[in-house]
């Protein structure tokens, strides 16, 4: 159930049979020569979608700026600093949790985000821990990549030049899912360089092309199709775990 | 062309032909019993993607989430408070600008979005003007009902019960792009009631089903197609204006 | 009743009699050649001043410093950026409705306040949106030009050449009150050009002068006059419609 | 000079004679039974206005409210929390500095603002030595009654019940400006008591009727008039000094 | 007892003798030629940590990095904006509040933290002010130098030269404490110059070896001894006064 | 060389050798029953003074409060949001890089600061990315138990129960440096449970006692020196490592 195409009395109807909603949440950067600018929001969003096709769960709309302060040296890339993306994420907790929300998961696209969401987890979690009151909700934050056996997939597909940025794996979801916007270009090194992450400038000089360690050219709508099928499922393994967790009994 | 769906060196390109960018701006929130919670910034997206089809114009991914916190007693609606969404309206203009683009247009689909998106343009500009420099771009925020010759459409489709919160224009335009979700209901009162606009437990006191003043009974795929025709012709030409509009010459 | 002539007795016995409290609100900003940097918030304390003489209201201070981010190219501009402004709107509410003034009505000046003057209001409100609870107060901005008959009248007396900023009637409104700071200056042209807001430096490059669309030399002490008498009239009418409106049942 | 009252042209004419002005600056808040709500804001006002009768000193508008969240629970008593205050401080310095003022001198009416003003005053030299760049301007801050002579005068009329809130010496001066607006009371007992301050539930419980430690019965318009005249003799100094004050040469 | 190198276990037996807690606080920043660059925090460390091996008091952890802009042309000098400064100043004192200790009391080392600390105990007020409810704690400010019979001592020891920054008073404290660590220099002029403080560079062309109006050749570690001896006793005598207070009845 | 116990002419000088700084960062938190509430700060205080003492390297003052905010429900925890976490990591780093340090390296003994704290990294180096700017200093964040060799060691010296909070190991390196605050105390169980972190008062339900997989009655002084040594052997090789990193030239 995609949560934009419902109306508040379908989500009131959700919320007496769940009390889970999964925010897919990426970045929109530049993802080297052939990789799309959208393709952080993309792929959690392809997953979840696909997901709530054959289960009854609730997808929130994408969330698809984030952190990508780094990749700012590249045209079409939009980035939030951290403070304002914590911020943003607050709200929309604070928004889904006055619903009766309890448990909020984030299907996320960007290793980029993940320090950043993390302290917005932290920011909205002290709120209640200064005031010694309950929170009344959970948080959750998954990288699509972690989900179940995906992480093994994509290294059996490339086994040489995945990398972690532009990677042939997230190339492929996208593939996939968006056959008319394949890209090619010859990649010189074939398999791009590594190193630290700093600011943009600094980014650009290393990186010069936008991947880091990867070789985007091993990507094939098929093998996208092998992983999102894989996501799909462990999504919706992850989903019913974290949904059937139940607060501890304050003492 | 759709940047999400584009590389950053095919921005780069665009760039070199044009330095304007449309970003598709809304909310998510109710919208009574019939109308979709995407409907404020599915619409913008709509036009704007359909606009792109045929006009060499370049659409941001869209921004959906805004400011609609008098409808937050409503399951599913998710809102920024007006200083987060400045904060992240500031964000993506930065980012925009620093590739260069010099005019950046939202196409808004939220009449609660007006006055925070105008406060966020103003606190861009500010940095500028206190700091006695050019600003290097500008900024233009259109309402796709304010594109020429939409709203008088619209009052001929909708002679009655137009309303101003889950209108059958906007809503004709979900059903046009999204014929599988359209859903009925019965209107009682047949159209809703109108007055002031406060705090989301005030709104849904006075707007029992979240309407105000329309009845969205009326709204038809047919009307939708001919809502959104009119505004691609208005957004392409409104954008070319501006895209045309000289920067003064500082004295 | 002025607020600042008075002891917090003196307020406390008010509010037993009424809950409603008027704050002039306005900017300090260049006004072209001839006009007041105070007129923006002169107007609304002139006209709330005056209506307080013969009917029983409270008026706050005047908030005399706004939102002028664009006027700063010009000496003697004062302005808060947005952000701050809304912090300073959102204190001074905060403040008053600690004392039990359920309406707070914003009497304003200036246009370029409108904006953040409502995301101030949304601001607010949206603390007991997300918090699920009443806000216990209600907002109301109203610009000193809108109350009952005052524009027509300033069509009639300036049928051309009004324009948005540094308008006769503002300034005869000012010479009514101040007749010893009438100036006096040639203007080049009659009439000011007209054209969008921007950073500083863009406003000053437009309107050399510092007038939008306005010829100031039509303005007299006699109409400013004229204008302040139906102002009050409109103010206390509208003041009482206000304090007269009840707030909803929660269903 | 008022600069309300002036013309951007003459304050411009102005800033070829001296760079600096004069920002009186207050607060709107309870003075006991028988204080006006704006005391400390009229009181530098009214000085600052008298002064410039005689000497070529351009006063701004006058900044109303400041810190008083201790005397929150007296109606009538607007604060800006000091996090707000320093904003909005900022934004007048940085306006006024942006106009080529060198020295920004703001005669204060309240000592709770005291602590506050300094922080904002630190917070924008922070700029600049964080950015490792000089200010261009300087900030003073002083209160009235430390004007040459002034807390001398203040002894001698109330050698005893001076007190340090709602003192006989404010309320004098607002009596010789306002002589419609003196009140009186009885007070129990004739001198308030003392203590520390805290927030505002504190500060009533203690005193009871919002004076600290002041007996006001012994203020008179003409003990009022004698402290503005040395008080506007004073400022003129001080000004003149801080105007000729040279900014150190860069080593 | 330092908090630090207890339980959390004997902490909360603590709070059942006393509902105080000492927090030293100072800056890091430079003290001239001879000065520790620590000298701020040090010194109320050093008295704090001295006082609790014969009083039954509980000193938190060293708060050693505050409000020292005006330094940053020094090396070593490390400062939070006023902004930041407020902000952890409130995160400690909600921490320590929220496991119930009632009295806050900062034992500061640096007069240029006086204005941001008080104005950070406003801002914790002003939460409880604005929302009309108690704040459930009470917070102190003191210099170490203003405890009882120091600054007597520090002249009676240091009649000329004494200064008001890298003072030899606070210089002897640290070579009390750290005599593997006192240092030499010759200095030029004598007894450094005084002024006012502004922005950094400002400061460094002001003050060229950092010193204010102090002749630090001085100090002696037996004189630092005399006055920690003295601090000790003041400080204990201080904090069971401060501990003795008893809130008011809220009428 | 510890900075605080250094004049500003001595870091002048090592700035001349070096352009790198430690800072070790930790958080003052509950340990469990035996562990002390400054174990995650005191642990990399004691390994880079350790290391100070052989190698030359400049050790600045610890920031000894980091984000605990899920250890709020234990007395004694002091806990920084991560907002203002952010703020103060940012004005350390400015202050620090504006005095010409080029690298920035944060010796961490607090699992829970690490996103807060790379969040904090990003935010400064956005602020170049969004004005196009190299920043000019990198940021390094290193856990001890990272170092070379640490981790594998404790593993070594714990195989079982050395868990996530309150370890072993860190307790190990407490009672190594504070022999006399030794604590000792019966486990039950003797292994923590383990699970999710969330707010203050989900984690006392489910660690009542404050501990996290471990079995603290491992730890010895021993124990606690073998691993100092190791850790500082580590320390000196990552920072020689990271001093000798050059930045890429920009393109």
């Amino acid at each position: 159930m995609l949560l934009h195409l419902s109306t508040w009395q379908e989500v009131e109807a959700f919320l007496q049979r769940s009390k889970t909603v999964i925010v897919p949440i990426g970045s929109n950067e530049q993802h080297g020569p052939t990789g799309l600018l959208g393709t952080d929001w993309l792929c959690p969003e392809i997953i979840a979608h696909e997901a709530q096709k054959s289960a009854d769960i609730l997808v929130a709309p994408t969330f698809n700026v984030g952190m990508a302060q780094h990749h700012l040296g590249f045209p079409g890339t939009i980035s939030l600093r951290p403070s304002t993306f914590m911020a943003a994420i607050g709200d929309w907790c604070r928004s889904l949790a006055g619903h009766g929300f309890e448990k909020i998961y984030f299907l996320n696209g960007h290793g980029g985000n993940v320090a950043t969401i993390e302290a917005a987890f932290s920011e909205l979690y002290a709120e209640a821990s200064f005031a010694g009151r309950e929170r009344g909700f959970a948080l959750k934050l998954k990288n699509w990549w972690d989900l179940r056996g995906v992480n093994a997939l994509a290294n059996r597909q490339f086994p040489t030049g995945h990398g972690s940025h532009a990677t042939p794996s997230e190339i492929a979801v996208t593939q996939w899912a968006y056959p008319d916007a394949v890209k090619a270009a010859n990649y010189a090194p074939q398999i791009a360089p590594t190193g630290p992450i700093r600011e943009a400038l600094d980014f650009r000089a290393r990186y010069t092309d936008g991947r880091m360690g990867s070789d985007p050219a091993q990507a094939t709508p098929e093998k996208g199709g092998e992983l999102v099928k894989l996501a799909v499922e462990g999504l919706v393994a992850d989903v019913t775990d974290f949904s059937a967790e139940v607060f501890p009994a304050r003492g």
